[in-house]
């Protein structure tokens, strides 16, 4: 296996350059075959990464960048204000071939903005989508867009549910089966959009699509990969992310009420953490853009140490699958 | 307290007759001032009843329909088709002042399209939306729209605002903190749509508008009554469901790997099933239709005997509460 160069955000995130650098380490002692180059304010990462043993440093590059974006930033602003962010620098590294992919904890609008200007959308994809794998009954699924598209035309769907599909086979799913999110399974259902996006997907070659899926049935399994518009697919998310939460509290809780559940709870607990860790998708695992010339992983904003190893382990994986070339040439077969 | 009588679409459901037949007598024993009215084929009905002590069955009518809607009908069908349909009927008691409720198991698109037509919207209100107790960190929010009203303009998001803070009101809570469901918190965040009802929502007199929530902050109970559309709303709450339904399973089958793990869940068996009544609010409480000149409360099609005697809870407090004079009263105030 040839070696992969990952470059890295280092200023972005809500925890800031010390806990990335931390995950930055760990990943690079976990993958031999991996150099990565931290993009941001050189005295502060050199400072950072100056305990390091010197076979690790012999795989990290530090590539400076004097500007941050903030996480409450528009994209507007990150676009045309700061040249030399981070985040842009780390951008160019991919679209100079310096890099194999970019991975950033930062704001996620000005990330997709960035991308899109630095790196540019593969032909025939109006706009990148943000994917990532949702835990169902059955495995994983890839629930896309997360945010990225508000508002969505059924032609954009339809594109989600293309690159959803190269996607899916790529992290290994054989013939990915292929939903439509919805409120119901019949064709009645939904809105304009959905319908439209529907009638273009059973009429696309090669492309297992399996129809409408509601919310309960993302989670039973009955998709490889789900497609809806960023603010659903958005929505979906967060609310999963926060009633996984609340359970495990109300576990936990439930586990302190009285002198049996303290039992319980004590041979549980182990037992439980596996189980929430499993269970918080975005904080876990990477966010991937698809649709760019070039891989794009966001790691999730409060994701910490293990939410960034995450996310370069998707960007690994991204880079041997060669996703963006095998996207293109999946493209011009199966777009109309 | 004077007597309430409630209209029951008896063959609603998944479950048919024999189960809301059911759940009607336990609701019966619980509540002494409750009348119910079953709505449906005669003879089957008086057949179900007929085991059932004195007592109750004076207060028990049977009102007789000929006709039944089937849950995949498309609502345009049971408009023009079933005059003689046991929801329509059991809705016509209710506009007649026969009822002063009425509580269906049945298709959810068509109760909707009959309540429209038989008990006419409340002066001011375009569409009714269907609302449903949601399950949070602080106790519970009301979630509106699920399902009824899949493209929504600003003002109807307003009108579910404005609805959603007067029943949340009528079940108990002083000051409800009302908030729209967005994908992120910042003004410049979301869809056309939900933009337009911010600016509408804040300039509402008498209205405790907080501002815009994400999905995980409904769950972290940062509101009291969250407004969405009904494509999102239902995905929502589907999706919540299934996602429930999934770690519960995860659960069981923790509690089986190895014999320490038995132990553990041979303890915390009992708290699990209470954790997971806790965390099925569709199945478990009814949802109910807004806006309306008059009560009527859905109850989930696989709820069972438990879900049908929430609904029917949720319509006493309705009629105790006199929720639609109430809206009435505060929607002249309010509506811009």
């Amino acid at each position: 296996m040839s070696a992969q160069i990952i470059a890295i955000d280092a200023m972005g995130g809500d925890f800031g350059p010390r806990s990335i650098v931390e995950a930055s380490i760990a990943c690079l002692s976990a993958t031999p075959s991996l150099h990565l180059t931290l993009v941001g304010q050189t005295s502060l990462l050199e400072e950072l990464v100056s305990g390091l043993a010197a076979i690790d440093r012999a795989r990290l590059r530090i590539v400076d960048a004097s500007e941050v974006i903030g996480m409450d930033e528009r994209p507007s602003q990150a676009l045309r204000g700061k040249p030399d962010s981070s985040m842009r620098v780390a951008l160019e590294l991919v679209r100079d071939g310096k890099a194999q992919a970019c991975v950033s904890a930062g704001n996620t609008g000005a990330l997709m903005a960035l991308s899109r200007l630095v790196l540019k959308t593969l032909p025939g994809i109006d706009r990148p989508a943000m994917v990532a794998a949702i835990p169902t009954r059955q495995g994983y699924c890839q629930l896309l867009d997360l945010g990225a598209n508000v508002d969505c035309s059924a032609d954009h769907l339809y594109q989600f549910a293309v690159m959803g599909s190269v996607a899916a086979q790529a992290l290994g799913v054989r013939r990915p089966r292929v939903a439509l999110l919805n409120i119901g399974t019949e064709d009645i259902k939904g809105n304009q959009q959905v319908k439209l996006a529907a009638s273009l997907l059973k009429n696309a070659r090669g492309l297992n699509y399996v129809g409408f899926i509601e919310g309960d049935g993302l989670y039973r399994g009955e998709a490889d990969v789900v497609v809806c518009d960023g603010f659903v697919g958005n929505i979906l998310l967060k609310s999963s992310e926060g009633l996984a939460t609340m359970i495990g509290e109300r576990l936990e809780a439930l586990f302190k009420a009285g002198l049996l559940a303290r039992v319980a709870g004590a041979l549980a607990r182990p037992l439980l953490r596996r189980l929430q860790s499993d269970l918080a998708p975005a904080r876990h695992n990477g966010a991937s853009f698809l649709g760019l010339q070039g891989i794009v992983v966001k790691s999730h904003g409060s994701a910490g140490v293990q939410g960034l190893q995450s996310a370069i382990q998707r960007a690994l994986i991204e880079i041997q699958e060669n996703l963006p070339q095998r996207l293109h040439g999946r493209l011009e077969d199966l777009l109309p």
